[in-house]
């Protein structure tokens, strides 16, 4: 049974009563005639929440005092803020909190909102109005290998079909660290990174725009609270650590990587840019959907070893436009639930060594493969490294064309409503001469 | 011929007016009777540079309005700020301008900070009154692998004799993203790191305190201006994106490197700590010592290949003193001037995808090891992975043990002068339970 908000929120909306993804935003605002015509100010950014096609301006809440439990009435300043980050340092209890009043606030028979005409101009904006931004001040950026799948088609397409998966593998969420600087919200173009590629015999490397562009189909956690330099999160309550998720494309060139990841790890194929979807869609909203995670063998080490293992299920979708062509193809339906390692045990094992996460700070899933040819979560697997290209209505594609624009989707389906993602896009432009 | 001082500067001194390091620090203040005896205030964090055994306040300075050069008279809130970074991002004319003010300020002939006794008080402080701290907000902190002795050291020890060094190696200066939460400043503790290593046999993995915990004598560049996301930055104009050079430790735990690092890199075998020196000296104190780098052989590609290659020369030490011995023993003497690649090229890699750069980021040159035993960077080489025990005064050493103190120090030798770095140390806590 679907909640009831007095704000319209359609059948196919992915941000219901029941959702609430938290967001930043600045609001796009065109000035009187005395600024010239068609003048545009930024006004400064603020954290949001997404209800149907409107954005809900916490700040404007917040300064009218209707954030009035216990732990927001004298912290409301956490949404007089330009990003999520002080809001996601205080916890669940107070996210908990801030769900309940906002629900309670959107809701149909709530009149404080509803009935108060000047409050709801100033804090209810259409989505067409706002740009959103990156929702927090990311510290630092780690991407994790937690698909089983991906890293058995990547073993066996780089290294061989014997031992596709090290060794490793199975004993630790293997991870590396990303770049933080470049790190976009969706909606901003990429530019095709220029680089070295593996030589061909004794000629020297290539070197020009990436011939392997690729996406990654992924997605986000982004961290709470954090912990101490030196102190570890016990994996049974990391998820205390985890404020929600979002989709993200960490856009991929396979030429460069393959030539520069021996032996220290992706550097310049993965840090030409990175793609966040702007809602960050809560734990708590993905509690209806929490499902168990894929049976362990061998069984983790008691670090990793968790009381509960929880997956939800999310299922995600990627969509190609090539230049010039008016549809979308879906190329690949996966789900968050093929994950092997989850994301409690990816936070035990970041701080094991006594790494110190903090408030903002995300952790990629990696690559988000199935185990069906249609669930592969980037063209390297779909095409198999170029060699069996993929059909898009009119064109085929081996890797990406300048001109293509990539969309993830993710959406949980509940009894009458959905909890879902929105959409992480980008589209290519050539590299620069 | 050394330049003059009124602030009294031993012979011994790295910093001289020739130096003029710049750090961030608090005044560590005893309060009044009134406040209650040895009650500690810790006031705000602020610029400063190092003269003799002195920090000059740079807040103070440009409140006082002595910067009057024409960048600085209307931009001295660059030294009103909690780090470095907008002083930073405003590039080589304003430091260079900088420079100049407090060098002149600081000689023996000028009489406006000499002659005024309650200025000097207020600004000039010794240094063992104050704490240092990180000087720069670091967003990104990078790695590299740039010394080809290490490197081939590295490789023998890990993959064997033959083709030690990866093909790429000698055509792009190798790097990795590394974590910069964990970024501690000299002094600071470090906690031996829990976690997996290497299986023997059919057992599972070891789990527990790392047992070879290490070094790895590096120094890394402070970014200044950066560069926008998919703007390159050419190598010849690199060198104004770097502001200039501190010590630095990327302490390693050699057994969880080993296990975790195929097929993403390092990862918790680096993420638990890295110590900096508090003093970046700037490119413009180094000049003197500029050299020639390294000749590069097969020659780079065009966007790595600089009209002039530069090194420096920066003798560098490593000395470490286990608890509760008196003295500490000299392990390494290596130099700067043995990396191949330069700072300017790993800049140039570094953008050439696009990436952006952000003033602050640190840029790690990697273990910096010479070509002889006595100049190896690290303990892995030094003791080759725990074969050969390293001998100090009453102790041997295959790996660092608890209560280990481990300290560098850099010193450029002028004609009368020195522009050193200081130190950048750190000691061993055990791991937690």
């Amino acid at each position: 049974m679907a909640l009831k908000s007095f704000v319209e929120v359609g059948p196919e909306s992915h941000f219901p009563l029941e959702n609430l993804p938290y967001g930043v935003f600045r609001h796009l605002e065109v000035e009187g005639e005395g600024e010239g015509e068609g003048g545009v100010s930024h006004s400064s950014s603020r954290p949001c929440v997404a209800i149907g096609d409107y954005v809900l301006d916490l700040s404007v809440i917040a300064a009218a005092g209707l954030f009035d439990g216990p732990i927001l009435k004298s912290n409301y300043q956490c949404f007089l803020q330009p990003s999520l980050n002080m809001f996601l340092g205080m916890g669940r209890p107070a996210w908990k909190e801030a769900r309940s009043t906002i629900q309670k606030l959107l809701s149909a028979e709530e009149p404080k909102l509803r009935d108060d005409k000047s409050l709801r101009e100033k804090s209810l904006l259409p989505m067409e109005k706002v740009q959103m931004l990156l929702p927090a001040k990311i510290g630092d950026y780690t991407d994790f290998f937690s698909s089983m799948h991906h890293a058995k088609n990547c073993g066996t397409i780089f290294r061989g079909p014997e031992n596709p998966i090290p060794q490793n593998w199975f004993h630790l969420p293997i991870a590396y660290h990303g770049r933080a600087s470049s790190i976009v919200i969706s909606g901003t173009d990429i530019i095709r990174p220029r680089g070295q590629g593996p030589p061909i015999g004794n000629s020297p490397p290539y070197f020009g725009p990436s011939q392997k562009l690729d996406f990654e189909l992924e997605m986000a956690a982004v961290v709470g609270p954090g912990n101490d330099l030196g102190k570890p999160v016990d994996v049974n309550t990391a998820e205390d650590h985890i404020f929600g998720l979002v989709l993200m494309n960490d856009w991929s060139a396979r030429d460069i990587q393959a030539w520069e990841y021996v032996p220290l790890g992706p550097f310049l194929g993965k840090s030409f840019g990175t793609t966040l979807s702007p809602w960050i869609v809560t734990l708590d909203a993905l509690e209806p959907f929490a499902c168990d995670a894929p049976k362990q063998e061998p069984h983790p080490l008691p670090y990793l070893a968790e009381k509960k293992s929880k997956s939800y299920d999310i299922p995600l979708e990627v969509h190609i436009k090539p230049a010039g062509q008016k549809h979308s193809s879906i190329v690949t339906r996966s789900n968050f639930n093929h994950l092997y390692w989850t994301l409690t045990q990816q936070v035990a094992h970041h701080t094991i060594n006594g790494c110190n996460l903090r408030p903002g700070d995300l952790l990629g899933t990696g690559t988000i493969s199935g185990p069906d040819p249609e669930s592969l979560g980037c063209l390297l697997e779909l095409t198999w490294n170029g060699q069996k290209p993929l059909s898009l209505n009119a064109s085929v594609r081996k890797f990406l064309e300048d001109g293509d624009e990539i969309t993830f989707t993710g959406c949980c389906k509940g009894n009458g409503y959905n909890v879902g993602f929105g959409t992480c896009s980008g589209k290519i432009l050539p590299a620069p001469q």
